[in-house]
């Protein structure tokens, strides 16, 4: 049967969903005046969006990665370009309007980031069932891991990430989860193979699915717990430096601490997602799938750029990960 | 002759020159946190750069309008598309890369604007050059009036403003020129039939022709003695509310004050120079010319949008704004 042939020749592929990327430009300025005019000394312009970071981290590692995002306008026939040129290929989705810009201003006194996110003119509702007809396509030409990353487009529904889970379940391909807020607690009844999420993100979701007595936000460690019964293989709360706390059928584990420090840790949590989906697609264990995935984040934060990094130097990190059993 | 009839049919076309246009986007949000992340409320994107407000605002006057942006990729495109869409005519240059974005953000507890102005990557030698050439066909096709506006894209040369007047006077189209620095200075030579330039910048240019002994930046009346030799008709210089002192060979003029004040004066000063080329390129004598620029600049001011205007409100006002000889 072809499509069987087709999945066993791209049985490690990784598709990289990315429901509503950006344009991210960020600008160099000597010093954010408010009220001010600023001519940035440095202005770059690349393709954003935590799906986008994803596919261009596993690009890094080696994995033969399928980038699919909802495009739209000139905005995003630059983005597919742009992705292109680096080698990336692209099955894109496309939506009227424009795709989003996101600005990112860099000022050298404090080292900080001032960002701004546009949410984006709402698509159209038969947008997102055509971009969930795409996604099914590119499944159907095999596939090892399907992430799905960040938010949804303003317009798309509740269950639009639910849906996305369905288009998986019915190619056979396991879902990598990284969202938030309705859509996330709406997918979770399709249980993804992994979900994976920050303190933060899984503290909010996990008083959702099962409220806490004294409604104080739970730790990652009692987070995960709470979540364990909604991921086929496992939930992933990553804690910056710290690590990571993994809970799934087979075990809990706790991941970490990340060994080295970088100072762009923007994107390294797309780049732990790539890193673990690599290696889940390649056939590795989950223990060694999580040191890749630290030795990625780690990576990413090595070097600027969200979802860059130097691929020799996650796989060295990985090696000195502890995956301790608790 | 094919040229001489096509001239006289579109005798009062103005043709609007848009060297370093950019995509404008504006940003509505609660308050200007630096280092904080802001998802604004609300964000637009318009077609932006001095050239390309002459350009709507002298549309909205009834003006038979070409724009000529140099434009670039995607960004490009899109500018082309929205000019299109608001039924202006575009005869387009192209270069390499990508038109620049430049970023507005508005913050309502100051009312004030934070700015940030993209200088856009360089433009390749022959850029500039095929771009002149594509003036000067369209020139051929008619024209009473050019205008051209703002800055120059990085890599273009000093003597750019320059070729663009050689090229506006070979056609025998009188240019009406708004512009600073040493691409003005260069373009002086050809004596533009309209220097129009707002204070700072007069004092400015009047300095480097003229250096004056004590050095202190003139006023508007000293600026424009100093530059009436370098134009051929008039040398405006508008002062905001004041209004415009105004010299040329025929006398000397004191314009406004302006009657009215409005919330929004981003792109007066280009209205300004689009009233005056669309009522030059009509016909109308200089002095009635000067308040139809005047009421434009006060009717941008009253609604959002930079060269944005209503033209009966810039009638109305044009009719009560006095022009005195001085």
């Amino acid at each position: 049967m072809a499509v069987s042939a087709h999945r066993s020749a791209n049985g490690a592929r990784v598709v990289c969903v990315a429901p509503n990327p950006s344009i991210d430009r960020t600008y160099d300025i000597d010093r954010l005046i408010p009220g001010g005019i600023h001519r940035p000394a440095r202005a770059r312009a690349v393709a954003g969006g935590k799906g986008i970071n994803v596919a261009r981290a596993a690009h890094a590692l080696g994995a033969d990665v399928v980038a699919v995002p909802l495009l739209r306008g000139h905005a995003g026939q630059w983005l597919a370009d742009e992705l292109a040129g680096h080698g990336i290929a692209v099955r894109a989705g496309w939506a009227p309007g424009e795709t989003r810009t996101c600005i990112s201003i860099h000022d050298p006194m404090t080292d900080g980031l001032t960002e701004f996110y546009e949410s984006g003119d709402p698509i159209p509702a038969d947008a997102w069932s055509a971009f969930e007809a795409l996604v099914g396509e590119v499944l159907e030409g095999g596939a090892g891991v399907m992430t799905i990353s960040g938010s949804l487009p303003t317009g798309a529904g509740d269950d639009a990430l639910l849906g996305l889970c369905r288009v998986a379940r019915q190619a056979g391909v396991p879902v990598h989860l990284d969202a938030h807020g309705s859509g996330l607690l709406a997918a979770l009844a399709e249980r993804p193979s992994i979900l994976k999420l920050n303190a933060a993100e899984a503290a909010e979701i996990a008083q959702l699915v099962d409220p806490a007595g004294d409604g104080q936000p739970r730790d990652p460690s009692a987070a995960v717990e709470a979540l364990v019964t909604f991921a086929d293989r496992a939930v992933v709360v990553t804690r910056g430096r710290e690590g990571a706390v993994v809970a799934g059928p087979d075990g809990r584990w706790r991941v970490g601490p990340v060994p080295v420090e970088g100072r762009y840790p923007v994107g390294s949590g797309d780049a732990f997602l790539a890193g673990l989906a690599t290696a889940l697609a390649a056939g590795d264990e989950l223990d060694r799938a999580l040191r890749l995935a630290t030795g990625a984040g780690a990576a990413n934060a090595l070097v600027p750029g969200a979802g860059e990094l130097d691929p020799a130097e996650a796989r060295r990190i990985a090696d000195t990960v502890a995956v301790t059993p608790v």
